[in-house]
């Protein structure tokens, strides 16, 4: 058992293939560039999809659901949307499979259920929820509409990667009609602002929101405000992003709203989407040579228990004290496993759980029990401690608190130390190189120039940040002149 | 907006159609056969899936996400299921659009971007998972496997009806693995089980538990359990069906398992569902002609209070005096709303919520107020009191109690009303057009018989009840020999 894994340091991309493997998260199906997401992966999609899911309430949205099929018809109405997703759709051009003729037990495609027109395999919903809205709205009563849909997609990538570029994966859209071209953009930004603070308070994930340049802007949208993380490697991941649409879309369907004074006014529109690429970002956060790192907010299992035994009434006893902290656990809203499977040594145990990133794991053996101890040890900093079983309940309710803020902190220090300016193009090239990690550089706001420093070093501006500092440069490129710095980065 | 809305009385499926409206609970898309179920209709299903994935998750199962396509060759391997839907299949064949040369700003689909395989539109997971489960299962020790899915499926219908029979519908599909015969019936029948008990306690809906005929079973399943209601119109709904697979989906991708002993044996199988067919359930179960009702269990919004006044002063005092109720009521749990939007009348207010089956809504007007009043109306007997606004809370809470067994009471003494022996096949084929309903009758176990009966009446096995008499007899068409009886209804 005692298998060789590869580290950080070694390989990043082979590391996380395996942290993902390790962990039992998901794994490549037979179907290209599909996945399949196992039960554990699964569990902390579930915890982190609630959380978003009442955030989403909380702010007056409402979940809906909109068909996977796109007629072509529609697909093409948005011109800039189709051209940015024509690329990579998956048509369904028949509806019947019939017997091969020359191949008993086969099927074909049967050439008489070809459909008059073709459906594409939504990559995304605007056309077909737009085309949805045009019903729904006549006046100004009618709006805003504040809709959220969970859902699967499928974009037909070239490449792909479990969890951070799959050919289907699951998301959340939301799509919203409003009034005012100022009611739109304050949503936008409401929602760009629920994912920042998803990621930060709830997944530890320090991220920097801002806009995104015209060249990485979402298809079909006015502006795309993005939440930008680091990841331990020191490359950027687009963690979510909330479009303002602007009234392409109304235009695009037609969809006219009278206004109080009766006033036919074309609708305004948002979308904004986080999708389970976010699994691949909180693995990238984190984790260790030993494994998942979980924050205890997304962690199905926050604390496991495991006992220490030789004889079936050493068993009994330990079980019995552990039931008593249970309880207590539970009470307190913490969510807890007690592993007594008698096919597994401890010390197996051990390791399967740091390698699922479980935050807290307890132990007890017979000595433990008569010392009134228990042993607790930590996921995040690999400490342990033998502390007196009385009141170990409320050590450990603080000490998941201290490790949801530890892993913030750390993520958001690594971050401060990767993340430079620099007014060189020459040592940009060197360092994106050498050191990786965010560069703050000015930039004249051209696409030429965006698209040089690409082709040459592969970075691209991840965002130009909301807070950034108010400071007049020269484009590090062209030498024009710029109005602020932007952060350039390698991605995932 | 005195709209004049059709009775069950004079077109029970107009009268469906128009529920579904006048509740918001969804409406035809642009897409064929493919509905958008709207936020109303969303929340109720919303309701519906918590209540249910809690049930799967202490019968120890766990979620997880599987690919929506499936290349062709897995979905041809177990043969009786690929016959059973190849019919009605979805066929990616191509993952490419691209400009259309002839007509600007259109879009073809690429003849270039021919997949090598073609994909289908999962119809029902049982080979994706399985070819998945090849992969996990080596020795007993793999096993059980407990999964469960919620998932869009697409079955290519040729006649479709909102919510009952759509292109895509939404459900949930557990596919569980076995070492043994007995253990895989023994989970068959405790998810057919899970399914009776939300049904009747949470939807307030009585069914029958059975056993479908070889005819009606499931496309690869030795056997299939089933939960069947009875509608106002004396049709019945199969409203959920859980499937012994025996080992024919083991022998078809070739999973095998060593157990204790070393031996390798093909693994046993189960799969049970239920979908988005539900709603049709419920709408058809209890509704009325005012619109629909709904039980508490699985209400949105439980409560709602309605305020009448004329000055924005009483509205202050009513609202002040709501807020208190409010309060209580969410402290027990129960969904709340206050509709104080200003821009409707009482009047419209309550056919609204009337219309969307909200169990219990509250008006108060300054006249109640002074007298520490409060109406308390109940929308599935359309009783309503004025009672003391000092202890309303609790009165509530056990109102909603009364309102969901008074509805589950109602629908049972409907069902005992419209469920008869028959022995005559003559009587038979008239009062399956005059009465309708559900018919116990004796049949000999053949297929043809049921064929027959089916052409000449419509009327199908709906099952063969689990609890039903020990009771032989004559088959009410051939005379032959019968082990007891089964019911025959006319079916959704």
């Amino acid at each position: 058992m005692a298998q060789k894994y590869t580290t950080r340091e070694e390989d990043y991309s082979k590391w996380y293939n395996e942290i993902v493997q390790r962990a039992d998260l998901a794994e490549d199906s037979g179907v290209r560039g599909c996945m399949v997401i196992k039960p554990y992966g699964y569990a902390i999609w579930e915890k982190m999809r609630d959380i978003l899911d009442a955030k989403f309430k909380e702010t007056g949205h409402s979940n809906a659901y909109f068909p996977i099929f796109i007629p072509k018809s529609l697909f093409e109405a948005e011109e800039k949307n189709a051209e940015g997703f024509a690329k990579e759709c998956a048509v369904v051009t028949h509806h019947r499979l019939i017997d091969d003729p020359d191949n008993k037990g086969k099927l074909i495609v049967d050439p008489k259920a070809k459909l008059t027109e073709e459906l594409i395999v939504r990559p995304t919903s605007e056309a077909i929820i737009w085309s949805t809205y045009k019903k729904w709205i006549q006046s100004y009563r009618d709006l805003p509409i504040l809709i959220n849909q969970w859902a699967n997609v499928v974009r037909w990538e070239m490449r792909t990667r479990i969890f951070l570029r799959t050919a289907e994966f699951l998301w959340q859209e939301g799509h919203t009609a409003h009034q005012t071209k100022a009611e739109a953009l304050a949503e936008t930004e409401l929602m760009n602002n629920v994912y920042a603070e998803f990621a930060e308070k709830s997944m530890a994930m320090p991220v920097i929101k801002g806009e995104k340049s015209d060249s990485e802007r979402f298809a079909g949208a006015d502006a795309t405000y993005t939440i930008e993380a680091m990841m331990q490697d020191g490359k950027a991941l687009q963690a979510g992003t909330s479009h303002f649409l602007g009234q392409n879309f109304a235009k695009a369907f037609d969809v006219k709203f009278a206004d109080k004074e009766g006033k036919q006014e074309y609708v305004w529109a948002t979308s904004w989407g986080v999708s389970t690429r976010l699994m691949g970002a909180l693995i990238m956060t984190h984790s260790d040579d030993e494994g998942l790192v979980l924050p205890p907010a997304i962690a199905p299992i926050q604390v496991v228990a495991i006992p220490i035994y030789k004889k079936d009434e050493d068993l009994a006893a330990i079980t019995e004290k552990i039931d008593e902290l249970s309880a207590k656990l539970k009470a307190k809203g913490i969510s807890f496993k007690f592993d007594d499977d008698d096919n597994r040594r401890p010390g197996w145990k051990f390791a399967e759980y740091e390698a699922k990133g479980v935050p807290v794991r307890l132990a007890m053996g017979m000595r433990d029990l008569e010392n009134g101890n228990i042993e607790v040890a930590r996921r995040d900093n690999k400490t342990k401690e033998v502390l007196p079983f009385d009141g170990v309940d409320a050590h450990i309710e603080s000490l998941l608190e201290d490790i949801q803020s530890n892993l913030y902190n750390r993520a958001l220090e690594f971050r401060k130390n990767n993340i430079r300016p620099i007014d060189s193009y020459d040592e940009f090239k060197v360092k994106i190189e050498s050191e990786g990690g965010f560069f703050l550089a000015h930039w004249d706001g051209t696409e030429e120039t965006e698209k040089q420093i690409k082709e040459e070093t592969k970075a691209t501006i991840r965002c130009i940040p909301f807070d950034r500092e108010e400071e007049t440069g020269e484009c590090i490129v062209t030498g024009k002149p710029s109005a602020g710095r932007v952060i350039f980065a390698k991605a995932y």
